[in-house]
C-alpha cells in the first residue's frame, strides 16, 4: 500500500517545510520581475518527442489514447508510440516554449517567466532520484544581451541567500566558447558531441582520465594532443576575480571578440547588483560570486551560448544550472527568439536545508474530556481561531506527554484544556 | 500550438489570482487545525481501478507501460488494461485513502486532512469543464462522530467567507435517511440505485418529472405511489432554521433515531462555532448556515453517511460538496475507518471571484535608455529590491502610454525612468 515506485507521499511536516521554501523561492523571484505562468502536466507526444528533449525523452510517461480498439492495439505492436497522443511533461523548457509560441502576443515583449511545477522521468529510483520531482526555473525570453543572463543569476543567488544558503557561486562558461576551442583543436564536427560527454567528466576523472577516454574513443590523435597540451597550461578551470584579463587567458587568444564580451558583460552586470544599496551588503573587495569554467559542459544539446551551474561549499554536487537556448523557441514558433532560463535544484535544495517548524503565528492544541458537549467544544475552537490562532482539537488520552510532544513536532505552540462546562481556556506555552 | 485539448494554461495575472484563492482557503484551513498533504499524480492501475471511483474511473487517463514489446502488445489486443500500470488520479479522495492506509502509524489518531492539488478526466471538454482541474478537499479520518462534519462545515463556511463569498449555505441530508426512506417507500434493493439517479434530478426536472421518470424507468408503482405522497406533503426540500423539529417533520415519523441525532448533532455544533467569540461577528437570530433537505442525492457510490453540499445565493450550481464515506478506507487497510470529506469547487469559485490585482507591496517598473550600461541598470534594480520593491526592467519604447498601461494591468503600482549617468531614480505612482 506505498505510492508507485520511485514516487513519494509528503507527511505535514514535509509538505510544510517544501511549501515553505517555495514560498521564498517564488517571494525573490517575484521580486526581481519574473511572473509565474502554469502550464497542463501533459503535452502532445508529438512536442515531447521532437528531439529537443534530449535523453529525457525516453524517459518520458506516455498516455494511453482513450477508446482504442482491439485493431488499433494489433496494429500498433511494432510501433507503440501509436497507443499514445499525450505525454506527461520530463522538464519545463519544453512547455515553456509551446506556451511562449501559443501566447506570445499576450505576454511583455521581454518575457521573465517563474515555473514551480512537478514533472516525471521514469528513471530507475535510487537515492535523491525519483521519477516525480518539482523543478523550479527562471526564464527570460526576448532578450539577447548579457542583461538577461545577468537578471538571472542575481535573482538565483538572492533567492539562494534568502534561503539561508549565503556563500553560492555560480561556474559560467559559454558553449560557442567550446565548440569553437574544440574545432581549434582539430576535433571533426561529427565526433565534438561525444568529445563533450569525455569532457563533462573533468571534475570526476581529472584530466589525465579525459585524455585517455578521448584517445579510446578514437578521437583525432591530433586534437587530442591539442587539448592536452592547452589543459596542461597553468591557467585553466577557475579565476576569481571574474574579468576580462582572467577569461581571456584563460581561452585560446584568437577566440571571438564577441564570445568574450558576452562573458565580461555578464560579470560587469552581477557586479553592479552587488554595489551597495539602501540595505544591501556591500560587497567584499569588488569580488563577484562567479568562476570562469572553460569547460563546463552541461548535458543538455539545445544549449547555444551561456551555460551556468549553482554551487555551494556545502556540497560537491550542483544545485542548479541552465544556459541560454536561442534556438528552441524558434522551432516552435517560426522565426527566432532569445530565450536564456535558470533551473534550480529543488529537491537538493530542501534536502539540504534545516528541518525548522512553521513559526507563523499562533498555534493551540485543545485537549478536551469526552464528556465535553461537541457544541461548547466547537464554540472554544472558534474563538480561538477568531483570535487568530491555528487550532487542533485532541480527545484527551492517558498519556498526555505523547500527545503534546507529537503537536509539538508538529509545529503547534500552545495547548489548553477543556473539561465539560468550563467557561474560559488557560493557554499555556508547549515547551 | 496550444494545450492539450480540455487543457489550459494560466498566463501571469491569472496564476497569481489562482494563487491568491488558493492562500486564503489554506490559510483558513489551516487555522481550523487541517493539516496540507501531497500525494503523487499517478497510482497504481489496480488501485484507481477498484470500483470505488464510480463513473470517474472510465474517465481516467492510464500509463502506457514502460519497455512494452510487440508480443506484450498483440497479446493486450482485447485487454488493454494490460497495456498499463498506472494512471493519473481523478480525485483526491481514492489518492487519500491510499495515502492514509500507508502512514497510519505516522499521524494522529484524528486526522485532518488538506489536499490542494489538480486531477485529472477524460471528459468531453465543454465550457467550465476541464480535462485538468484543482481540487481543494478537506478530510476527518479516525472521527466517526458529529463533530467532524461540524469542523468541516465550520472551516469551509470560514474559507468561503474569507473569499468575500458570505452568505453561503451548506444543504444537508444523510443517506441512510435516503436508502430507508426509499426502502420504506417499498422500492427493491436492486432498483434503489436507479431511483436515486432519477430523485438526483429534483432541482432540474421537478417534482412531477421525477414521478414520470421514475413511472417511465420501471420502478415499483406502489413505491413511485408513496415517494409522490410523500413529496407532496407541504413541508419537504428546505428548512430554515434547521433544529431537531423540523428534521424530524421532514422525514418518515419512524426513521431511527440514530440518523435524526447524527443531523441534530451537526446543527448544534455548527451553531456552537457561530457564538460570539473575541472577534467573530455575533449569529443573527440564532440561524445557522444549514438547510436540511431529506432528497440530497450527491452521486459518488462511496457514501455511507451525511451527504452536503455548498450553496451560494449568487449561483445556481454548489460550489462545492461532500460525506461520510465510512467505508472506503477499510478497503485499503482491512479495518474500518470512519471518515468525511468536503470538496471546494475551486474553479467555479475562481471564475466566481473578482479579477483584483496583487495589491501586496511596491511593485516598479523600471523604464530605461537603451544606452544606459547593463551594470548601471542592474545597480538600480538591485537597489529598488533591496529597498522592498518588485522591480521589471521595460526597455523604453515609444508608446510609453502602452507600455505603463501594460504594467498597470499586470499589478505595477509606480514607475522610474532612467537614463544614462543618472544617479538617483525618482519612482512616480503608475495612476
Amino acid at each position: 500500500m506505498t505510492p508507485p515506485r520511485g514516487m513519494r507521499d509528503f507527511l505535514p511536516a514535509e509538505k510544510s517545510r517544501r511549501e515553505r521554501v517555495l514560498a521564498v523561492i517564488r517571494d525573490r523571484y517575484r521580486a526581481h520581475g519574473f511572473d509565474e505562468i502554469e502550464t497542463p502536466v501533459m503535452e502532445d507526444y508529438a512536442r515531447l518527442h521532437s528531439g529537443i528533449g534530449g535523453d529525457n525523452e525516453k524517459l518520458a510517461y506516455n498516455v494511453l489514447k482513450r477508446g482504442l480498439e482491439p485493431d488499433d492495439i494489433r496494429a500498433a505492436a511494432e510501433n507503440p508510440s501509436a497507443l499514445t497522443d499525450l505525454g506527461l511533461r520530463y522538464d519545463l523548457t519544453v512547455p515553456l516554449a509551446r506556451f511562449y509560441a501559443s501566447h506570445r502576443g499576450e505576454l511583455p515583449s521581454v518575457f521573465r517567466a517563474i515555473q514551480v511545477a512537478p514533472v516525471w522521468r521514469a528513471e530507475r529510483p535510487q537515492k535523491g532520484r525519483y521519477r516525480q520531482f518539482v523543478q523550479c526555473d527562471i526564464d527570460i525570453i526576448g532578450d539577447a544581451s548579457a542583461q538577461a543572463e545577468a537578471e538571472l543569476i542575481v535573482a538565483t543567488l538572492d533567492a539562494v541567500d534568502a534561503l539561508g544558503l549565503e556563500g553560492a557561486t555560480v561556474r559560467i562558461n559559454d558553449r560557442r566558447a567550446l565548440e569553437w576551442m574544440l574545432e581549434s583543436f582539430g576535433f571533426a564536427a561529427a565526433e565534438r558531441p561525444g568529445v563533450l560527454i569525455t569532457i563533462d567528466k573533468l571534475d570526476k576523472i581529472g584530466h589525465d582520465g579525459v585524455v585517455a577516454e578521448l584517445r579510446q574513443r578514437g578521437a583525432s590523435g591530433e586534437a587530442v594532443d591539442a587539448f592536452e597540451a592547452f589543459t596542461r597550461r597553468p591557467m585553466t578551470m577557475e579565476y576569481n576575480p571574474y574579468g576580462e584579463r582572467q577569461i581571456r587567458k584563460a581561452l585560446p587568444a584568437d577566440i571571438p571578440a564577441a564570445i568574450v564580451d558576452h562573458l565580461v558583460g555578464i560579470g560587469r552586470a552581477v557586479a553592479g547588483a552587488r554595489l551597495p544599496g539602501p540595505s544591501a551588503s556591500p560587497p567584499e573587495g569588488g569580488e563577484i560570486p562567479l568562476v570562469f569554467d572553460p569547460f563546463l559542459v552541461r548535458g543538455m544539446g539545445y544549449y547555444t551560448g551561456t551555460i551556468f551551474e549553482l554551487a555551494h561549499p556545502s556540497v560537491a554536487y550542483s544545485l542548479g544550472g541552465g544556459g541560454r537556448y536561442d534556438g528552441m523557441i524558434g522551432r516552435f514558433l517560426g522565426s527566432d527568439v532569445p530565450a536564456v532560463g535558470f533551473s534550480l535544484g529543488f529537491e537538493r535544495l530542501v534536502d539540504l536545508l534545516d528541518e525548522g517548524t512553521d513559526a507563523a503565528g499562533s498555534a493551540v492544541v485543545l485537549v478536551y474530556d469526552r464528556d465535553v458537549p461537541v457544541a461548547e467544544l466547537i464554540t472554544h475552537k472558534a474563538r480561538l481561531i477568531a483570535g487568530g490562532s491555528r487550532v487542533r482539537l485532541e480527545a484527551r488520552t492517558k498519556n498526555m506527554k505523547a500527545l503534546l510532544e507529537r503537536a509539538a513536532s508538529d509545529g503547534y505552540s500552545s495547548y489548553a484544556t477543556l473539561g465539560a462546562g468550563a467557561d474560559a481556556l488557560e493557554v499555556k506555552p508547549l515547551r
